[in-house]
Formats: C-alpha cells, sequence, structure tokens
C-alpha cells in the first residue's frame, strides 16, 4: 500500500508529495476510500488530514487518535509518515472487520502536512486536530509566492473552519503513533520494534569565534591565537559531552574558516550546534557544560567565543501507562521491550500535555537512513508492529 | 624615506606598488636618485631591478649584494622590502661619503619584484640577478590579461636581456639582507634585530575527510561517523605535532564542511595544511608523524581521511660564517644574538647554494602584523639594523 501511495508523486522519479500539491490531493482520496473500504467512517476535513471513525458503542467514550502524515518531504522515502497510517488503517480494518467493540472511539488520521516543506510550516495538520493551529502561518508563502491562506480560501476554509477541527482535550482517550526510527538504532540493536520514551527537546545554537589572523609562516605556534584550533576544540568537547549521556546528541553540522587562505591563521571560525536530549534538565546541563568548556578554550587560547541560541523547543515525554502498555504487549510476542527517545520531531508532540501520547518506532534498514529512497522496512518488522499496535487497543481501557 | 617611497601607490588610500605600474616606475626612478646622490653609480636594469654600486679597488674583487625588494602587496605596509633597500643605501652612502674602502664591491639592490602579485610570478627580480629566471613566467598575464612577455617586449626588453643579468656565482662574496620580521618573535622577545637561521621550506596539502551523513537528531554519538570531529581532531593533531619543535609551524587556513546543515551530521569536511621548518627533516618528520595521526583518527572514527601534497618547497639555510658574523656584530652593541627562523620567503632565498646569504630580521611593530598598513617598526630599531649592517660590511674581508 506504501507502494501504491508512492505513485502520487511531483516528480516522476522519486517520491514527493507536498501540501495540497495534485499528488497530495490524489493521496488524501487514495487513503479516504481505503478507510471506506475498510469499514471506517472517512472523509477529508479543512486542513486535508484524512480521518477514519470507528466508533464506540460505550456510553460517553473518549477518542483514542491513531495517526500519522501522508506528506513527505522532497524525493522521500516511502514510510515516513505513510507506515504510521497504513499500520493504524490495517488494524481498524481487522477491528471493524470482526466487529470487536473497544471502550473508546478509534480514530485513523493521516495527516496532512507535518514535514513543512511547502509552507514551512510543520505539523499543520496535528496542530489543527490538537487545537495548537498557529494562524500565522496563513501568511507564509511557497516558493512560488502562493499564500497559504489564500490557497486555502480557495477550497472555501477560513481561520473558523480549521480552529473547529480542534479537539477537546477532555474529548481524547490519547494518541498513538507507530513511525519509521529513521535512525540506526534498532537496526544496530538487532530489534524490529521500541518504545519512544520522549521526543526530544532541542535548541540550536550559532557559534562565532574569533582569533587573529596571522602570517601561517611568520607566528610560532606558541604566539598564535587561532580561531580554527579553537574551534575544533569546541567541536570535541560537544562530542565529549554528548557521549555515553542516554538520549543525548550533540552535532556541529556547519563548520566553516570564512574566507580562510591556505597560508593565513585563522582569524575567524564559525560553526553550530544542535543539541537534542529526551530530558530537557539532560540537556540543559549538557549546554551549561558546553558553554563553560568554550569560555574555558577562548580564555586559555585568547580568543572570544560567542554562543547564541538560535531557537529551542522542550522535549515532549510519552506517558508512563502508554509506554507500560507497548512494553507488556512486546514482552508478550517474546521480543526484548527496548526504549529509546526519538531525535526527530513527530506528529505526537502536538498532543503532548494534552492526553496521553505513546509511540511506536519500526526498524530502518539500509543503516537507518530516512528522508532519502533508500529509506526501507522489512514487512516482518511491520506485521510485528501492526499486531504489537492491536494488541494494545484491544487491551487499552 | 619609507614615507617618501610610499607616495607612489597605485591607491589614492593606503599603499600599492606592483610591477611595472607608473608607481612602480616612479619609485624606480626615485630609488636611483636616491643612490646617485648617495654617491652610487646606479641604474634601473632590464626588468626593473635598481642597482647601485659601490665599487672596491682591490684586485680581483669579488661582489657581495645587499638588497632587498621595493614592490608591495595590495594595501601594503610600507617596510616589508624597502626597509632592506633604505638600510643598504643609508650604509652604502657613509661608505662612500667617508671614502671607507672594501674588499669586495658592494651592490646595493632594490628588486623589482618579490611579491608576486601582478603576474603571480614571485622574486622575479632577484631570480634574474640570481640567474634562475624562469622564462615560462613570460606567458603569464596580469588580471587585465596583458602578457607579462609583452609588457617587457614593449620595453624593448627580451629574453636575453633578462638572461644578461645573472651574476655568476664565482663573481659574488655573498649576499645580505635586512628585513622587517613580519611576525611577533622579536617583539615578544623585545629584541631589536634577530639572525635569521633559514628560509623555512614548506609544503601544502589539502585534506579531505569522508564520513557518514546523518540525521542530527536520530543517530546516536556512537554511532555516528562524523567528518567533522574527524577534522577537528585533525586540526588539533597538527597543532600538537607542531608545538614546541623550534622553527616548525603547522597551519589548517582552510577549514569547512561543504553545504552544512544546522541538523546533519557532516558526511565531509575539507581541510588545508601548511607546514613549515627552517629543517627540511624536521618538517618531513612532521608530515610523517601528521598523516600517521589522521590515519589513526579515521580508523578509530570509520572514516576515511586523504591528505594529499599541493607543493613543497626546500629551507634555505643561511651561512654559518654570516650568522656568526651578525651574532658578533650584535653582541657588541650590548644585544644578545637572537636566532629565527623566517617563515616567509625572501629574496635571499633566490641566492642560497650560489653564494654565502644571511639576513637580519627588525623587530615588526603593532604585534607583527605585516602585509597590512599596520606594519610598523621603529626608528632606533632600524638605526640598530643599520649599524649591524655597516659593523659587518667593514669586518668582512
Amino acid at each position: 500500500m506504501a507502494r501504491q501511495l508512492a505513485q502520487f508523486s511531483e516528480t516522476p522519479d522519486g517520491l514527493t508529495c507536498t501540501y495540497l500539491s495534485p499528488a497530495h490531493k490524489a493521496a488524501a482520496a487514495r487513503l479516504r476510500d481505503w478507510m471506506q473500504t475498510a469499514g471506517l467512517a472517512a472523509q477529508i476535513d479543512a486542513v486535508g488530514n484524512v480521518v477514519g471513525h470507528y466508533p464506540s458503542a460505550a456510553r460517553g467514550a473518549k477518542t483514542l487518535i491513531v495517526g500519522s502524515h501522508y506528506d513527505t518531504v522532497v524525493n522521500a522515502g516511502r514510510f515516513d509518515g505513510r507506515l504510521g497510517v497504513l499500520t493504524a488503517l490495517a488494524v481498524a480494518e481487522y477491528l471493524a472487520g470482526v466487529g470487536r467493540p473497544l471502550p473508546f472511539h478509534l480514530d485513523v488520521i493521516g495527516f496532512a502536512e507535518e514535514e513543512g516543506v511547502r509552507f514551512a510550516a510543520p505539523y499543520l495538520g496535528s496542530s489543527a486536530i490538537a487545537g495548537r493551529f498557529d494562524a500565522a502561518v496563513l501568511q507564509r508563502s511557497d516558493k512560488n509566492g502562493l499564500k497559504l491562506g489564500s490557497l486555502l480560501q480557495e477550497q472555501g476554509v477560513g481561520i473558523g473552519d480549521i480552529r473547529r477541527l480542534a479537539r477537546p482535550p477532555e474529548t481524547l482517550r490519547g494518541y498513538l503513533e507507530v513511525h519509521v526510527e529513521q535512525g540506526p538504532v534498532l537496526l544496530d540493536k538487532n530489534l524490529p520494534v521500541g518504545i519512544v520514551t520522549a521526543i526530544a527537546g532541542s535548541a540550536r545554537f550559532h557559534i562565532a569565534v574569533r582569533g587573529t589572523a596571522g602570517h601561517a609562516g611568520t607566528v610560532p605556534m606558541s604566539l598564535r591565537h587561532d580561531a580554527a584550533t579553537a574551534a575544533a576544540e569546541v567541536v570535541l568537547a560537544v562530542e565529549r559531552r554528548c557521549s555515553g549521556a542516554a538520549t543525548l546528541v550533540g552535532t556541529v553540522g556547519q563548520l566553516a574558516v570564512p574566507y580562510g587562505s591556505i597560508n593565513v591563521i585563522p582569524g575567524a571560525c564559525e560553526l553550530s550546534l544542535d543539541l537534542r536530549a529526551g530530558d530537557d534538565g539532560v540537556r540543559g546541563d549538557a549546554i551549561a557544560d558546553i558553554v563553560a568548556a568554550a569560555q574555558n578554550v577562548a580564555a586559555r587560547r585568547g580568543v572570544t567565543i560567542e554562543i547564541s541560541e538560535i531557537g529551542s523547543h522542550p522535549a515532549v515525554p510519552c506517558s508512563d501507562a502508554t509506554q507500560a502498555a507497548l512494553a507488556e504487549t512486546i514482552a508478550r510476542t517474546g521480543i526484548a521491550p527496548f526504549h529509546l527517545a526519538s531525535g526527530a520531531g513527530h506528529d505526537a508532540a502536538m498532543f503532548g500535555g494534552l492526553t496521553e501520547i505513546g509511540m511506536l518506532f519500526v526498524r530502518c534498514g539500509n543503516g537507518g537512513v530516512s528522508h532519502s529512497p533508500l529509506e526501507t522496512v522489512t514487512v516482518e518488522d511491520v506485521d510485528i508492529a501492526a499486531r504489537v499496535l492491536l494488541d494494545v487497543l484491544v487491551n487499552l481501557n
């Protein structure tokens, strides 16, 4: 089914399916048809979410959402997002097929937009359902200058229609999401699935090192204030501080001596820092230690190091009860329950603090590569994930 | 006089005097006039060198050349090169004034071209006198497409005229050069002058680190093959290996993660390496150790590191006898003789292996900055350098 959905693409080679493109609308229609065939009451909502409803007969039943997104990045893999929608659909189809009643309504949702490719407005679909839609993103334009608000207006959708999609938290039983790991941990551990402890919080920084430029031949090593060697120490300090601490990762992705010359001692070096952790305290401690280490480097080397935060967002923990339910189920299938944080963001994060959230990761093949046509999963692993999800649903009160 | 010479510039603000520009020709004419006024037989030769001759009466006298260059880099200091020409001129003027005989002819030479700015042909003037002129540089063009060979042809100068400038080595008594240090060592040692041991040899390398790109959030630290952290180790290995070894310097002047993204683990990092030492064996050992250290980093981190040599040239040692003569003289003036290598190239290098060469460095102010309008020397230091040069000349056989 992921292969069939991947036929709807903006590009003839590879898969690209960005918000409200013809490919995106075709994918939504196909998803809705599949949901209807599966026995769900399905519709496409105002922002393009595909919502399939499997009602509960219980009085005053709340709603459990199982979802993920169906939009993609450019030249994407077939499983990022879609795996979670299709797994939920398969489970709901089974439940509807056998007429198994649940003590809560089950909504299978394919969120319209999570990647933020076209309008730089990530989590558009899930934020609408969670009641966290930011009206400011309606002013954003795509690369052709087409404004998001205008595009929705053409379809008769205003901010009021979007606001009405919000589910009141008191009506929610929880939120579950199956997602391909997009990393190599489960592959490395030789495990088909893993339980997400939290969607990591992150902070991004720009680091500017300023030393003293000089002639590469005439300034002895002991008299240098080299910005690049200072930066190298910072790069390694980040790596050292983030190694060994569970869920903490730190990355210097950008590193450059601006206008560097082969025969000039660098007077400046610019770097970026991306820090993530499943726990905000862990991340905060790491930041403090890295800043202190950098200032130590600066003082020792007679350079200046300025660290400016560009942005941050807090970690979103998965509920203990949901993690426990997933762990029990996984253990019952004879697999060791393994917990890991999600370094990437997911729709689940939008429901953090509103209802109990839980996520199940599926092993990612090819070394854990994602956002790439090389992204892959095995049929066996997906089958295990679907069985785990089903088992959790039928055992949840 | 350096200030007067600096009036001849291609740029209204600052000093720029590149080969065969109107400013360059005016500076040459002024130098020739000063030499004539000083009592020397002076002329401008085929390539633009200004040569002032103070003849010896001794039978079969050889010639001692004291020179440096009068061309400049773009937005230059007033002393780089010119200080040596003017100091030699002052000493020759004194000798001619008192009629002091020398056992060798004394040629004060202002070399026309050393910096290689206009035609990327450094040492043009001194290579002609040393008989090492490379005819291939006549094919080089300036940024306006004007060919060096054509420009000289217009002035009636052919390759034969240039070849005739070569001094047979057996006619040379030696070569001496006074030059501003262009570095901070003498400033740091609080010494007005220093004796150059060698013009350092150098080698340049391109280093390519190839790791595995990945998502900054989803790949744990222990599973990364980060090209930038590997590069950081190489940068610090270069610094560590070159520290503490006399005359050895190593510089990573260029450092970049190509197309780096803040949220992507670097899959590649490119860096440059410039290694210099007064002794080629010292440099060779350092290169071998750095290559070994890099391969160690590569193996440990699961990345590849390719180190390719771009070019190299050997060290040119100053003669022991000339160093000893300078040291004796300096000691006589009550200053501690201090020896240091020259990390930058100088005209003296062209005479290495042909005759005994010697160089005297003069302390560079403002932290040792050169190739900049901030380059400076003190009148007192220049006076000491001139007295040392005079003393060496009158005591030389």
